[in-house]
This record gives C-alpha cells, sequence and structure tokens, in this order.
C-alpha cells in the first residue's frame, strides 16, 4: 500500500507516492497556476495523483492517506485552508474538494514547514523522537514543532512561525511588519544581504577579496570564499552564524526537545555548518553544566521532499 | 477532600490546603533554611503538611494529593530535583523522601514557574483553556508553557525558560550568561535598572523628574510618578513596554496559545499593564489581520499563590 503526499507551493504542485518504509518512490509535478481559482488547482492536484498512480501501476485503491502541505494557515483539524496570502486562498475546504474529485475520504492537511518538521520527525533525522524542532533556513525562516508525537499549531493553526521570533528589537525591517525578526538575520535572503554589505564595505574601503569578483551574490559565495581563506568572507560568515546560534538557543531554551533538524538550502553546508553552531549554541543553552541531556543539532535529511513525505504521513 | 500544595522557595517553604473547588482554604509557612540538608528541608516540609491539616481540623487521610513546586530543573515523571541551585539540590528524590515521612503516595512535583502556570490554567486566568502561557515578571521573567492540558518541560525537564530568550544580540548581560536575555529587559529588576538610568541622565542633564526625589527605586517608580504627569518617568515606562511587548509578540509567534497571562510583581498595574501592551503586541503578531482568534493578554489571578494552587492540583 502507498501514501500520497502533495506540496502545494506557490510556484509548484509537487506530488509523491511513499510506501510503507516512508519511502519516496516516485515523484511527479506541475506549474500551480497561483492566480487561478482555487477549484482548478484543485482540480490539477487530483489529476496529478492519478498519473502518479497510474506511472506506477497502481490505483487509487492502492493508496492508503492523501496528505498536503500548503502554505498559510492551514487547520489540522477541519482540512480547511483559512488563509494563503499567495494562492488567494481564504477558507478554502483544501481536504474535502480534493476528497470529492477523486472519490477518496482521508486526506489530512498541515501548514507546509510544518508538514516538513512532521517528515523529518517520522522519516528523517529526528526519527525515534517524540519532542522536536525543524527549523528550515531558506528564502525565509520556517519553523515546525513537533511535540508529544503531534504537530503543534496553536488554537489557532497559526504559531510555530518560528521565523518571527525577534533577537533584535529595532533591527532589519521584516516582511512580516516587525523589525529584527531572526529571519531577517538567519534566511539565506539574510545572508546574501549579509555578503552584499561586506563586499560594500570592501569596495568602499579598497580591502581585497574573493567576493569581489564573483559574477552574483549567493547564499554560497561567503561559506565558498571563506573555505578559500579569504577573510572578509569569514567575517560574514562568523556574523550570520552567530545570528543563527542565538536564534537557535532561543529555541533550545523555549523547548529543550530531543533534536532540532536544520533544512532549507543553507542546511546544505553540512556538518560544517553544525559544528561551527554547535559551540555557540551550547555556550548559550539553559542547563549546560547541570542537565544530563540537551538538545541534538542535525541537517534534516528529506530535503527538499520533506513537505511530500511529511504530508504522506499525515494521515 | 483536599490537596496540599507546597511551594519550596529558596527563602521560605509554604503551603496551603485547596479545596475541592480550587480554592486555598489555609495557608501556612516557615523559613527554608536552605544551606541545611535536603533530608532537614523535608522534614520541616512533613512538618508543614501536618500542620496545616491540624489546625484545619482534618487528618492526612483527608488528603488527596500532595504537589510540590521546586526551583530549578524538576522531574515530573520522576518526582526528583534535578538540579536546583539555590537549594544545593541535585538528583535530589524529593517526592519520595516527602512520602516516606508522611507516609504518603499520591505526590508530584514541578518546576514553580510550571507550577504557577498549571495554577492559572486551571484554576485562574487561563482556566477553561487548554493552551495557554504564563509569564512572570518579578525579580526575572519565568514562564510556563501549558500544551493540552498538560505542563510543557521539554524531554529533559529544562525547558520553558521563557526569560531566557535573546531579544537582543549582544544586549544587556543576563544572569544565565547570555546577553540581551527577555529577562535582561522585562523584569521587574530591568524596570529598576532602566529607571535609575533615567535618573542619572536627569541628573547629568539638571532635567526635572518627580523621581529624583524619591527615597528608593522600586519597580513601581516609574509608573507612579508617569500617572503623575512626569514626562521622564513616561519614558522609562514607554521603554519597558516596548521590549514586554516585544517579547510578548515573539510568544505569541511561536505559541498561538488561547491566553498568556501575566503575573509577578510588575503584574499589579492591572489592566493598565494589559492596555499599554495590546496595541504592540497586537501589532507584532502574525496572523494579525487574516486570523479570526487571537491569543488573549491577561493579568493572572492566584497572586503569590499560583505555585501552592498550581501544585497542588499537578496530582
Amino acid at each position: 500500500m502507498y501514501r500520497i503526499g502533495i506540496d502545494l507551493g506557490g510556484t509548484n504542485i509537487a506530488a509523491g507516492l511513499v510506501n510503507e518504509s516512508y519511502e519516496l518512490v516516485r515523484k511527479k509535478s506541475v506549474p500551480t497556476g497561483a492566480e487561478r481559482p482555487g477549484e482548478m488547482i484543485v482540480a490539477d492536484m487530483a489529476e496529478l495523483c492519478r498519473n502518479l498512480c497510474a506511472e506506477h501501476g497502481i490505483t487509487m485503491a492502492d493508496v492508503t492517506a492523501i496528505g498536503i502541505a500548503s502554505p498559510g494557515v492551514a487547520n489540522i483539524n477541519t482540512g480547511i485552508v483559512e488563509y494563503a496570502n499567495n494562492l488567494h486562498f481564504e477558507n478554502f475546504p483544501l481536504a474535502s474538494l480534493l476528497g470529492e474529485k477523486l472519490g477518496f475520504e482521508n486526506i489530512k492537511i498541515a501548514n507546509d514547514a510544518n508538514a516538513a518538521a512532521w517528515g523529518e520527525a517520522v522519516a528523517g533525522a529526528a526519527k525515534g523522537t517524540s519532542n522536536s524542532v525543524m527549523i528550515t533556513l531558506g528564502t525565509g525562516v520556517g519553523g515546525g514543532i513537533i511535540i508529544d508525537n503531534k504537530i503543534y499549531t496553536g488554537f489557532n493553526c497559526a504559531g510555530a512561525e518560528l521565523g518571527h521570533i525577534v533577537i533584535e528589537v529595532d533591527g532589519v525591517p521584516c516582511s512580516c511588519g516587525r523589525h529584527g525578526c531572526w529571519e531577517s538575520y538567519s534566511s539565506a535572503t539574510a545572508l546574501i544581504r549579509m555578503t552584499k554589505e561586506k563586499i560594500d564595505e570592501c569596495r568602499a574601503t579598497g580591502r581585497k577579496s574573493m567576493m569581489l569578483d564573483a559574477p552574483r551574490v549567493s547564499g554560497r559565495l561567503a561559506c565558498d570564499c571563506m573555505r578559500a581563506g579569504d577573510e572578509a568572507a569569514k567575517e560574514v560568515y562568523d556574523k550570520y552564524i552567530k545570528y543563527l546560534a542565538s536564534g537557535l538557543a532561543t529555541i533550545v531554551n523555549i523547548f529543550q526537545p530531543e533534536v532540532i533538524s536544520l533544512g532549507g538550502g543553507v542546511s546544505g553546508e553540512g556538518q560544517s555548518l553544525i559544528d561551527a553552531l554547535l559551540p555557540l549554541v551550547r555556550a548559550q543553552s539553559y542547563g549546560v553544566g547541570f542537565v544530563k541531556d540537551l538538545p541534538e543539532l542535525r541537517i534534516a535529511k528529506l530535503g527538499n521532499d520533506a513537505g511530500i513525505i511529511g504530508a504522506a504521513l499525515l494521515g
């Protein structure tokens, strides 16, 4: 038997078949066409499910559960997307509409960051734990909280917005309207901003740096140049790590989860990222020196498939 | 039938009888003598329980449960205080030792801030909710998190240290070793520091303020002088409120609890404190404008008895 997970993004709808070992065995995606009416998007999601099955030589009768990772405020209890800005959804009954199109009952939804955290908790970096937190370091900073083997969303399904904890009152403006959000210091976008600022500083002061020769500024530039021995790049990286570690220590002090997993583009740095963060996080974690077990910091395992796999495992 | 709650503090042991309506009907306290061996402290706790019963004309047979609010890292599952700095406890089997002394089995323990949050959730400001957070604004900033009608402690019982979330990287040094913790901006201690700083500034610049005439600087001074129309005092109060609101909005964005209750000395300001905070917290809360229900901000109801009542209701 199989499960289907659907990651409904603003650009693409990605869906996958997950087997009983929680492995993604087939994946397929289509453009979302986010400007269209929701019903048309749902029709494409249904078609995607049927095509996935057909291509794998199974039918919907071989599928036990469907889950959808949705942007915005997704009510995990009612299957309704209460609000998703980029899809123009407002109180949109996503689960029931897809259910009608497919003649299928067991359909669950969750916010995309929460679904990814659930995927990592059940089948990824936090497998085997009951309490974990996932932080996604991408365009923004996303968060998902698993408590007692359940996704924690708050009473109004709008919680776990971990990118929007303020780490610098009056700090850098954030897209959410606050100033100084963790997201504004620890997203890939923030790393690029810090890199550009350092490049401007080098230009202004005549300081040499390999970063000046780069055709474009990516989230990787500072990391790559630092590894090649560039001092200015190391300053960017150290600053980024300092803010990221501060936010992670805050997550430790609030949740003391068994595992914090790091996903998103920046996590591609792998173990070297953990090695750079760990001493700073440890030094700021409540309980160091007298608490036996402290949370583990791990790189997420499921990559871009975390949302699909997590969604599939919701049901 | 009755329950006994014991609030084990660094200075006093306060215990109380709680009736079936969750009301504190009798209270008694003795000095802790924190420098003594733990066994002697426990002997006094047992004596306190017996005396409470005797004075109320009941016996221990009329008591169904005993709970202890302990400082430090209290393991709610094992009844062991894993670490409490001010009592010199390390892996101290508090519940079982008291049980032996009293010949009583149903004894639970919790961290004191967590017990207070539990008291407010069951019998105080957050009564009737399943998900709430309590913030205590006293010498420090304490926190307690209730999720699905259970105290959340993290896997190692050291979580919910909400005073130790950093709101200003490189900010004011905190007793925990970090810099810029919420506690360093929103405790009564921080309010006193801000008041003293403003008084020094007034003295240095020759600016007039009623605060200059105060025989001593308390947490109330800035509030009282502000109400009497003092501009410098208003600047202190506004600064304090700004930082407090920032931390509270962070709590909203993480937890979206049904209720956040504010306790501790500063909460004595009552509704005027809520009125000052609410517009700032709302403006920074994720979901404003598209989420129907947002968390309510309330003044805690049980005052200094929250720990006793919460402890009594642990069992």
